[in-house]
């Protein structure tokens, strides 16, 4: 996930982010695993930026370790172009509304929430599309907190940005840009909608086998047994289920509906199995132990194919948008963006 | 799992395996991944040791990389003190039948399989348990085949040996005391009954979980989107998903009722988690991830305290079997087994 973090403060390569943002106001709204590595990374990059958390203890935390962290919430947005709000899920849409009403206009504001419908709803009920982006970045650990927060941890990950086409296409393009440059990532657009359903897959229902697991071990007579005998399986399989229970209920709940529809789809296939073993059918095992093996090899042996769009910044954004949504679809990521002369330039890798 | 291959070819520390382990003559049926690993480290700690494959290529890729390999099974175990099977589960039995007819009645024989009950039972029914002691190193990867073998597969992995006590109690310490030393394993003693319901918990259903969320994403119809943001969680929950589908519906097959009966486990835990998140009721979800939780981190913060037993060689196995299984079942193992003038000093970890 990441490349050893060789753009620690002190290392950054002098092209990278690019003169144009080196000093950038940016500010950082919640400095937890996320947002303090979000603070280190655009700090380390150059950045004017500011962090702020709710937590005293965390603020005290980030200013004995030499970050920028204001007293307050309206102190750290004042005069910032972009806004990051890295807070609990449940806590956004306050937020969101908070610093909308306290920066200008032309302040792009995006989120790092495990999932999007909801509030990207909320953004457009409240008219503020043109200036918010919906991100979400596939990158974390099961640990928490500043403390464990690490710049490089975006590093070759994917980041989600959902772009609202029309005049929200402006300050998707700027994002796009600065996450590419800055964190390294890959970034995926994607419908908020789209996200949800496939985070579902990908991670939400992940999450609740893992701690299925975990908590069936918790109640067998023979846990200590089992603790003693844990061996690769059981601890990927289990790993997830370290995460902080509020994080990771934050997360199942604001994707409610999906969540158990996806779950309902995996309990399905568990079933198939469990018929299959119960009849002793050795053909049909193998037939769905193929069908999963496939799926994860898959998952290594994607082989990506380069490709470059260019559109006209005004008058193509339905276009543009048509094949942003449709790169993040095919399990694609954008490389590059960058606007010039009146043109904006993609270049992404999508599977072949 | 491992400490980085310190011991390979060349490398062994010269108070292991112990002079009196050198020149052993040992032979390994079955050269995959795992008889594969054993035999190295064989060869590598200075055994006289022998492999057989019923594979020519397996056989001749053998011969290439410098590893005694015999043409035929009975040229193999011809003359030898010790034979490891690590054939596929459902030819143990066979393979056990004829190599016990081939070599001496002080061979010590063992296997690796996956299973125990079936085995140890049979070999019961064949008159062989004071000569075969089942066991199960908990170690392996998703790869297959000699050529992915490693000699230091096994440094601090868990390795279950099966002690039947009474007359084949000689043939068990002479085998813990020889996979302590040359495969610096963690000697678990179980009951083969016990094995197969800790296994069921801790591996089983755990490849069973992974295959069904990797099956689930191959039918779905964002599978391309999915693949490009698969994160940790995805990727853990379904690392064991590629291990060969043979391989691992052998294991399914032969512990067969005790899978089902912790799937169902896990699926009781499963409905209550997703009836919680169905009712949106976010209490009853943060207790459920709790409990896994707990279970989770339970596994890492173990401590572990020593303590050392001794015994009678003769008279006392009934003792020396009771305590060797209470210590399997506690989650402890051993990690030295001694026999000197006419005792048998055992070292053992178990958690506090």
């Amino acid at each position: 996930m990441t490349d050893g973090g060789a753009e620690r403060a002190g290392e950054v390569e002098p092209s990278l982010p690019g003169a144009e943002l080196v000093g950038v106001r940016a500010a950082v709204i919640g400095t937890g695993l996320i947002g303090g590595s979000v603070l280190l990374r655009l700090r380390d990059a150059g950045f004017d930026v500011t962090g702020w958390d709710p937590d005293p203890t965390t603020r005290g935390y980030a200013a004995a370790s030499g970050v920028t962290c204001a007293e307050s919430l309206d102190e750290a947005v004042a005069g910032r172009q972009v806004v990051f709000l890295c807070g609990p899920l449940p806590t956004l849409p306050e937020t969101l509304l908070r610093v909308a009403g306290l920066v200008g206009e032309r302040c792009v504001l995006t989120d790092v929430g495990s999932t999007k419908g909801e509030l990207a709803a909320f953004a457009e009920a409240h008219g503020l599309t043109d200036r918010f982006v919906p991100g979400h970045p596939m990158a974390g650990t099961d640990r928490a907190g500043l403390t464990s927060a690490d710049p490089a941890l975006f590093d070759g990950a994917a980041w989600v940005l959902c772009p609202a086409g029309g005049a929200g296409t402006a300050a998707f393009r700027w994002l796009a840009d600065l996450v590419i440059r800055v964190f390294r990532a890959h970034v995926v657009p994607m419908s908020p909608t789209e996200h949800d359903a496939v985070v579902a897959l990908s991670s939400h229902v992940p999450h609740l086998l893992a701690r299925a697991l975990a908590g069936a071990v918790h109640r067998a007579e023979l846990r200590d047994a089992v603790l003693g005998l844990a061996a690769g399986s059981f601890r990927d399989g289990t790993r997830v289920a370290a995460t902080p229970s509020e994080r990771t209920v934050n997360m199942l709940l604001g994707n409610r509906a999906r969540v158990l529809e996806e779950l309902a789809r995996v309990g399905g296939v568990l079933d198939e199995l469990a018929a299959a073993l119960g009849a002793a059918d050795r053909t049909a095992l193998v037939e769905l132990h193929e069908e999963g093996r496939a799926a994860r090899t898959g998952l290594f042996e994607r082989q990506l194919t380069r490709e470059r769009r260019e559109f006209a910044v005004v008058g193509e954004q339905a276009e543009e948008l048509a094949w942003l949504l449709g790169l993040g679809s095919a399990g694609g990521h954008l490389t590059e963006c960058r606007v010039v002369d009146g043109r904006v330039a993609y270049a992404g890798e999508r599977p072949a």
